[in-house]
């Protein structure tokens, strides 16, 4: 069998080997950050200084960062109970404490009338659309966006941004939930009153650690142009896929995007089959959110942007990263459009 | 400087070798366990391998176990919002969602006369008591008792039990919320329906292994009696402090406590001094519990039992395990007794 190709980078991706490292290292640290003596202490500076390499990274107060155990955990903590507005762009985590009853554009785009009422994701998962966030927006989920693009939360004027590690090359299990400068939020999970009282429990420190370094390196990585060498890969794919294929929809094309994302469409291909043909090939890819326990179903992202229930079942997701190759990019094409004629000449 | 000595495993134990194995073992994975390619299903088949083992060392079964990021989350899932009654022995991540309106006893035992109604800790972790718990309990705390006594959470009549990996030499960072047969629970965290809907969140797939791998070697400890020679150096600990100290007092000893856990007072002698100059000496101490944000302050739950602040704001906890030996307990003992003599001196 040939050698697995990771093509979804933005359902988990790859541990960066930095925050392997520190992970690693962090294990055998047995203090409570809680704890007052020198192993409690060591653990505590630990985990405080992952704060500041995430708060650089992310250009906001190391004290605005609230530690959750993911990007999931933030959205429920900063959006639950107050009864904002939103998109069906959004991702489950959010959408699942909104009222989804403001519509999308076919580019993906979405429009606030009411920014200080309301959530817009900062870059789209399944799309890779980015938003323009309006000035005072409540929440914004910047998971997607945080690492792939520069970006900084402070100048954003979002009041509440959320993060994750796991999408830029940290650990899972940890994310945060960033606050604007003099906002609080009070704790939904109580008890200890670590995090400054926003949210209780025994700091989860490896992987806070992991997170930091991740971040740091993710910034490096940025600064250091790699997203833009990914782009050109993804373009290229696109190129191949489109020219291959020439009734290939690539959804949110005119949008600016993620460099790193690139969502199309056979109609009438179903993407729970290219996902599955595309894996037995050795290509990991996606439809729809991975977010969503094993459930392949329409995209509910397509849907919000106008397209029909047989289009938005036929979409997949392909995510790349720095460690993708062309080589790699080409195989997969060549293989999908090979699927692709069997496709057709079936449904012939 | 001496070696360190670390006697606060009732704060967080050290990482289980199999712990961290499994863990490191796991960072290489890329797959997100809700994805379903071949990736996906590799990180989800170590998700449900860990749930097996974690359901076997705790006597429930495995689709009963919920995954936290804590035993702290765990609480707040399973006792927010449902005016739930207990005593203010329990610890603050049970007792911030509780009516602590029942009492203890100087033994430290509660009862309860409406079980279904109310929550009780399985065992105490500064005090070290063990409760005898009632049929049809609505919530027990077992964080501390998981892995250091023989229990079976299905045999317990227990309705939701609460557990915590690095407790018994897993990670910090996760927990488990365990349902009695038969029972649900409303997600709190809400998205995309991971963990059967009663949790979302991408899996923390490396704690995950790592609270299954600890959780099968931690019952294996317990069936070789590992923690009988615990106990031996417990009771040595506190022959020592009794003839060093003919004032101390031993709090619980006349109920049934775990077997790791010494907690003891001279009243007039702040446990917030003796942590400090324990610490100095080499020693990792605690007084009150350590999930407390670094704040020390008079015992809430040896108020509780009836102590007066004095005594309260007096009391130490030495908490050890497998890998404490007999002349640590022992130069230990010596020094404390060392600066007991001291403190007399000063307060005569």
């Amino acid at each position: 069998m040939a050698e697995r190709v990771y093509l979804d980078w933005n359902a988990t991706a790859p541990l960066r080997p930095e925050a392997r490292a520190a992970m690693i290292a962090t294990l055998d640290e047995v203090g409570n950050p809680s704890s007052v003596h020198a192993e409690g202490r060591r653990a505590k500076a630990i985990v405080e200084q992952a704060r500041g390499q995430i708060a650089e990274a992310f250009g906001a107060q190391a004290s605005d960062i609230v530690f959750t155990s993911g990007a999931t955990e933030a959205a429920a903590l900063a959006l639950s109970g107050r009864g904002f507005r939103g998109s069906e762009v959004e991702h489950d985590a959010v959408s699942s404490w909104i009222n989804t009853d403001i519509s999308a554009g076919t580019d993906g785009l979405v429009t606030l009338n009411d920014p200080a009422g309301s959530t817009l994701q900062f870059a789209n998962s399944e799309t890779g659309v980015i938003q323009a966030l309006p000035e005072g927006l409540a929440v914004s989920d910047f998971t997607q966006g945080f690492g792939k693009v520069p970006l900084a939360f402070d100048w954003s004027g979002v009041q509440m941004g959320l993060i994750s590690a796991h999408k830029l090359g940290g650990p899972k299990g940890i994310g945060a939930l960033v606050l604007k400068r003099g906002l609080d939020v009070e704790a939904m999970i109580k008890g200890g009153g670590q995090e400054m009282g926003r949210r209780s429990g025994t700091e989860n420190v490896a992987a806070i650690a992991g997170f930091g370094a991740a971040a740091e390196a993710a910034a490096r990585d940025l600064a250091d142009g790699v997203w833009e060498d990914v782009k050109k890969l993804r373009n290229i794919l696109e190129s191949l896929l489109a020219s291959g294929a020439k009734e290939t929809i690539l959804v949110g094309k005119e949008s600016q995007r993620l460099p790193n994302t690139s969502c199309f469409a056979v109609p009438g291909w179903k993407g729970e089959t290219q996902v599955m043909q595309m894996d037995l090939a050795g290509f990991a890819i996606s439809a729809g959110s991975a977010c969503s326990s094993g459930k392949v179903k329409a995209s509910r992202v397509l849907r919000a942007m106008g397209y029909d229930e047989t289009t938005a079942a036929s979409a997949v997701r392909v995510s790349i990263g720095p460690q993708t190759t062309e080589e790699q990019i080409t195989r997969f094409a060549e293989v999908w459009i090979n699927h692709y004629v069997r496709h057709k000449r079936r449904a012939a």
